[in-house]
């Protein structure tokens, strides 16, 4: 491993080397009830050796339920910290995101606190203090690449808010990954100050760059130094398939379209795209695609985007995390580095995910919903409307505030008794994250809906008659008729329900295992 | 009225004075199904004399649903032209906001096609083309003030969407307003592309100007010059009562504090304020509080901003528009023009509402919701779930991207039958426009819940004790124990909701007239 350099060629602020411990050192620094923050975004850059000594502490002492604390990261981290954490009840806040089994029952079990916002907002509103009594964090934990000689932190794979970390904690422990190379020189790091004193973030260009690389630290807070040799445990690459691919070829032909009318330039305008088999399909179209000299601001790169730049069609990218996979994504990147390294600049939460430069780039954003419904309502964090998956992530963040803002999802999902079980299409969604205020497309497998322009009551033809399953069609419409004669004859009708049976599907899926109701009356038995 | 100058004095490049027609000479431009762009913003600086003409012609030729338009303006406008339209049959689609009773009429009976949407994100997406076909208009009508000798349209009340019109549309017509002074120079106009082109915003204060007096204009485009007298018909003062001055004493209480804890700047962040009589007793206090040196980056200003430029606590408003009374608003203005003038700047829609100054500055964003529910979703727009009242405004634009992000409401509101019939306190919003991820506090005249850091259980309990009326306390801690009970038991109780009965209280207020209902249990009748 000695390959990526020794800890004394990555610690060039020679006075910390006397501060480097052993991981389990550090645990004497913790108390239940602290407030801490990490490093890491969507499992990339997060510390390692500090959390999991501290999981094996509570483990070997059985401390569960004993040693608890308020973890604040900007996204997700591995499933071997925080997760593992949830299963030794270690967590009782957890903001603003989180992946992983127990952590998700933790939470919908009434054990862990989640609290879900959009990602950009939480990092500025971290910063302006509003999520602790005084607004303070006791210990924070960062995984570094290096310390530069003014004890600048040259970060990992992603820089989440490291940034505000560094400001808000009493106390800072570093993590120095040296079973890696450094990624010193891919950060764009620009600290800000509260408003009144905010200035712009002058990004014209998806990879322009207006910090540094170095996120500036006071080394007296620094109270321990540890190295690392563990790697990122990425996320695995999800599998296209007929319907991912479906939905990325009426994407792109939507792309064409737009181009004709003169509504996109040739090269479209920076992409962001989410996760999972039907962004890697677009992606993945994308690489086969008309499209050149294309650009991505976004907050998360993952494997396919190593695709499209190899495609020779994207010039360049901008994200806040870098996450692939352990194998074959990082691998292949380390050995391919100097293709792929300076077309790449990672960024604070609180830029890659603000609406300024978000807006004035125009961002394409595309992201999947658990479901929308008739009216381009979203729900993208609460599976029947009160059960937590991962969190709002940054979904808000660019579909606000992207040029272009669309969702895309197969039209059904199965249950375990019903291939059709579950419509991605509903009346009205039980949840919603993203309002029909904000959406300028809808996709499913069937069809792309292109709804900006239409009021409500034509949107909802518009999205029954393109998105929705052939299995649901009549019923929606059935509902949507029905909504629509009852309001309209009261004079209550810009925006038709009805509210004694608007959730019988849901309702029908609860008891049932299906969807598929076989009408809408009220009081009699719906499940087929 | 000569005092205001004539049309010669008005009308500075001389080759359009022989443009000048009478209003009912226009008439002749338009036809059925045109898609028409207006000046004006909520209700100020819109055409008048044009409008009016229309109007006349068709009722005095039966016209009614023979000659209808798309109508395309930054907000509403006045009741004089809008609502006559409405009432004479003469609109079918119409973006992204109205005032009006007989126009809501028309679109909750579903003969008039409304959008709806974020004002500056309308404003915005309009440039880019994305409201009609090919992306262009018919007609532009615009009030000005003045034309200068390049041919720049200086404006009067409000800047709208204005910029974007003169680009947009094929043919412009002028109203040229002599029946008060010329506003010449209280506007800042910022001409943007589209992106990738799209420059930053270098506003760092309220009252910083980037752009130039005056919207330049392609003389060959106007048609018509007309001239008008007829002043805007504004909005009248809503009078203060006991309920809104109980709601902004707790809101200046809660700017002390936060002031106090070093998250306020003694003279606070620039101020964004809704409309009607709670926006009025939070500036009311103000202009008796102890904060001074305060500024305003708003959408509109009314009457009251007079009261707290008068106390001398106000140095200098930003908006999209001015917004007075007809009497005493407006004369009041007029009679101390140098007092008010250059401390005030009119901003396009496109700036005024756009995310990047407004989280820049660190605006603090306060409207007023239809109601707001247990977990912080709001629902701004639809009366019961269904019926358009106005639209949602700004709100959104301030609410994501203030600083502090502000909600305040009556607790309840009465119905025919009952002086508390309404609760605005309820289990589940029937309309969601702004989330739980958007809202930093809740008031009502009960108090004010501070719900920052909060997870849902956390947040739901403590807006129905701190915020909801003591008549409906009890009965949303009974839904809401309810509910937890069930959802946790599952495991699926993140942010547990019972969607069998969540509209219950809507359900019964539509038969009964009254929301108190005297349990959850199903199946029973549950009206008092």
């Amino acid at each position: 491993m000695s390959d990526f350099g020794t800890l004394e060629s990555r610690v060039r602020r020679k006075s910390l080397l006397k501060k480097v411990v052993k991981a389990e050192d550090t645990i004497e620094h913790f108390k239940s009830g602290m407030n801490l923050m990490w490093s890491g975004f969507t499992p990339a850059g997060y510390p390692k050796e500090v959390p999991i000594a501290l999981a094996d502490h509570v483990e070997k002492n059985n401390l569960q339920g004993k040693l608890k604390f308020n973890l604040f990261i900007g996204a997700s981290v591995g499933a071997e910290t925080e997760d593992r954490w949830a299963t030794l009840d270690m967590i009782d806040r957890r903001w603003p995101y989180q992946t992983g089994k127990n952590i998700a029952k933790g939470i919908n079990e009434g054990r862990i606190r989640m609290g879900d916002k959009h990602l950009g907002l939480f990092a500025q509103d971290a910063g302006y203090g509003f999520y602790t009594e005084n607004g303070r964090y006791d210990i924070g934990i960062i995984e570094v690449s290096a310390i530069n000689e003014d004890c600048g932190l040259a970060l990992t794979t992603s820089c989440g808010i490291v940034a505000e970390t560094i400001n808000l904690c009493d106390k800072i422990i570093i993590e120095v990954n040296t079973g890696q190379p450094s990624f010193e020189g891919m950060h764009d790091i620009f600290m800000q100050y509260k408003p009144p004193r905010r200035q712009p973030f002058l990004i014209t260009k998806a990879d322009d760059r207006i910090g540094t690389s170095y996120v500036p630290c006071d080394p007296d807070k620094i109270v321990a130094v540890v190295e690392s040799k563990r790697r990122d445990k990425g996320r695995a690459f999800s599998e296209m398939d007929d319907t991912s691919e479906a939905i990325a070829d009426h994407i792109l032909d939507f792309f064409a379209h737009e181009v004709k009318m003169g509504r996109l330039p040739e090269n479209l305008l920076p992409l962001q795209s989410g996760v999972g088999s039907i962004a890697n399909a677009v992606v993945g179209g994308l690489a086969k695609g008309p499209f050149s000299n294309l650009t991505v601001y976004t907050e998360v790169l993952q494997d396919t985007m190593l695709d499209l730049f190899d495609s020779g069609k994207l010039n360049c990218a901008s994200a806040c995390s870098l996450s692939l996979s352990e194998d074959p994504g990082f691998p292949r990147f380390f050995d391919n580095w100097e293709k792929y390294f300076d077309k790449i600049v990672l960024r604070p939460l609180s830029i890659s995910n603000a609406p300024e430069p978000i807006r004035r780039l125009g961002c394409i954003a595309m992201n999947t919903p658990v479901e929308f419904d008739m009216y381009a309502h979203a729900n993208s964090t609460l599976v029947g409307g009160t059960r937590m998956i991962n969190g709002l992530g940054g979904s808000g963040d660019f579909l606000r505030n992207g040029y272009l803002k669309i969702m895309h999802t197969p039209s059904v999902r199965p249950t375990k008794t019903d291939p059709l079980g579950i419509t991605c299409v509903v009346p009205k969604a039980p949840h919603i994250d993203h309002t029909e205020h904000d959406l300028d497309c809808v996709v499913t497998e069937q069809g792309l809906a292109d709804l900006r322009g239409l009021a409500p009551k034509d949107r909802a033809l518009k999205i029954i008659n393109t998105c929705a399953h052939p299995e649901y069609r009549p019923i929606l419409l059935d509902y949507f008729e029905r909504a629509k004669k009852e309001c309209l004859s009261k004079g209550i009708g810009h925006e038709p329900q009805l509210f004694d049976r608007c959730f019988k599907m849901q309702q029908n899926l609860a008891t049932n295992g299906t969807m598929r109701i076989k009408n809408w009356d009220i009081n009699i038995d719906l499940c087929e």
